[in-house]
């Protein structure tokens, strides 16, 4: 019988469960897919697998270059472990190119590139529907002090950076993402830690020949499937899942 | 015949002409590799054409993500069109893993990772085997001002996050890099923008797996075919010149 572990929290796309120590969880990734919070849902059979590789993959790949995130180690198909942090209620958005919510709120036509990389907020709400907010609301209501947000940009930015390196290197435009910033303390020193997840679930990627949408769009507007485009994403860097249909138990606690 | 262009500088790896337009240079990449300040040197057939489809992948990407650099646009099969600069007589080189001169310098064996990554200078000057210089140096002499040396770190730690970003997608550990600093000017404004080249000749490149060296330490340490490990680099990104044995006469001018 599996052992049994105490679910700290589930979400749209992820279950938290405490770790096998303390400032620790256990971070299952589920096959769930939702959108335009969450009134459109399926279950798409390997994504959470393809996701938590992925995911070990990015952050692995910035903590190599010194950015400081949550990830510890994957711990089996579905299940990574990760530093507990104190979530920033924040979805910390940095943009290349026009897409999605910019495009609409400026007129924009998709794939304009924007006059540099642009970092935004949208509080993180999901009765709100996630509304996007100026650094005034954040500041004013105690979510982050300008400090914080000084240090995120300069996060966000070196993410944008590594990130677009990568997917650059295969052939894939790197449109915008989405990331989330924890806090932990090291004493009474406190430190601002990427954390959440980095995957094509979080990230917009263009295939930069073809044009064709290798992210989470592809369930949102119905073009295909969804387990394909991140397959070919995984495939393209390498991190190939040796079977992404069985689920291993969880051998953890 | 071929027109004839008057011929700005030839280096050891490099020839610059003059270009079509005042303010641009055709730098054409010859297949001359020299090591230990140009006392080991030989032919590598097909190394131009490879640096120098090379260095247009890398500086495409950066301008992509906003870093400034000299490359116009690729010309031919070893020349491509770059913005005139004034070099700063500096080697901007980033350490991530100790490797070369200063796992020497510091007894370091190489592949020791760096606490952080590491800019250094050393000062480009052949007769002294271009020298490390600290900063105090470089202001003192009139290089490069404190100012210019605060953007030439923000630029090159940019330069770093991108290319480590590219090389950790495709298998490549980058261990160290060096780029040149040019200056140019927009009416009364200077800027400095990255130069030179960005190639297996400026990086140290080792297969993340294997360890294998694909950089020019091959040469310098006769370590096999130069050509095969930067074709193997090449592949990897996708950057594959049709042909890498013929060259085609310059139709510039
Ligand atoms: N390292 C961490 N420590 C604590 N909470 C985290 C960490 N990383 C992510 N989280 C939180 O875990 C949840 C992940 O589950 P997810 O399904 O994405 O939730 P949601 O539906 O709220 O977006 C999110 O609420 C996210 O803020
Ligand atoms: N955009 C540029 N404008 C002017 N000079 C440049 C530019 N980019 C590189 N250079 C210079 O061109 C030369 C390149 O040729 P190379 O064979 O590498 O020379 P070297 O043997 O001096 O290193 C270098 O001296 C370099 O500083
Ligand atoms: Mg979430
Ligand atoms: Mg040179």
């Amino acid at each position: 019988m599996a052992p049994r572990r105490k679910k700290v929290y589930e979400g749209k796309a992820k279950i938290l469960y405490e770790g096998p120590e303390p400032g620790t969880l256990v971070q299952y990734f589920k096959d769930d897919a939702t959108a335009f919070n969450a009134q459109k849902k399926a279950t798409i059979e390997g994504k959470g697998v393809l996701n938590n590789r992925l995911s070990e993959f990015f952050m692995t790949g910035l903590t190599n270059i010194g950015v400081p995130n949550h990830f510890i180690r994957r711990l089996n198909m579905r299940e990574q472990l990760i530093r507990q942090v104190e979530v920033v209620p924040l979805e910390v958005i940095v943009r290349n190119f026009a897409a999605g919510s910019i495009a609409k709120r400026l007129g924009l036509e998709e794939g304009t590139p924007l006059p540099r990389p642009i970092v935004e907020y949208s509080y993180k709400n999901d009765e709100l529907g996630d509304p996007l907010v100026p650094e005034e609301y954040i500041i004013a209501f105690g979510w982050a002090s300008q400090q914080d947000l000084d240090d995120i940009v300069s996060l966000a930015l070196r993410v944008n950076d590594f990130l677009s390196g990568i997917f650059f290197g295969v052939g894939i435009k790197l449109v915008d993402f989405k990331i989330e910033i924890g806090r932990v303390w090291d004493g009474d020193f406190m430190r601002l830690i990427v954390a959440d997840e980095i995957s094509p679930d979080s990230c917009r990627l263009w295939d930069v020949k073809t044009g064709q949408k290798l992210d989470k769009d592809v369930f949102r507007r119905d073009l295909g499937s969804l387990t394909d485009a991140y397959t070919e994403v995984a495939k393209r860097l390498g991190v190939l899942p040796a079977n992404t249909g069985t689920v291993k138990p969880t051998l953890i606690n």
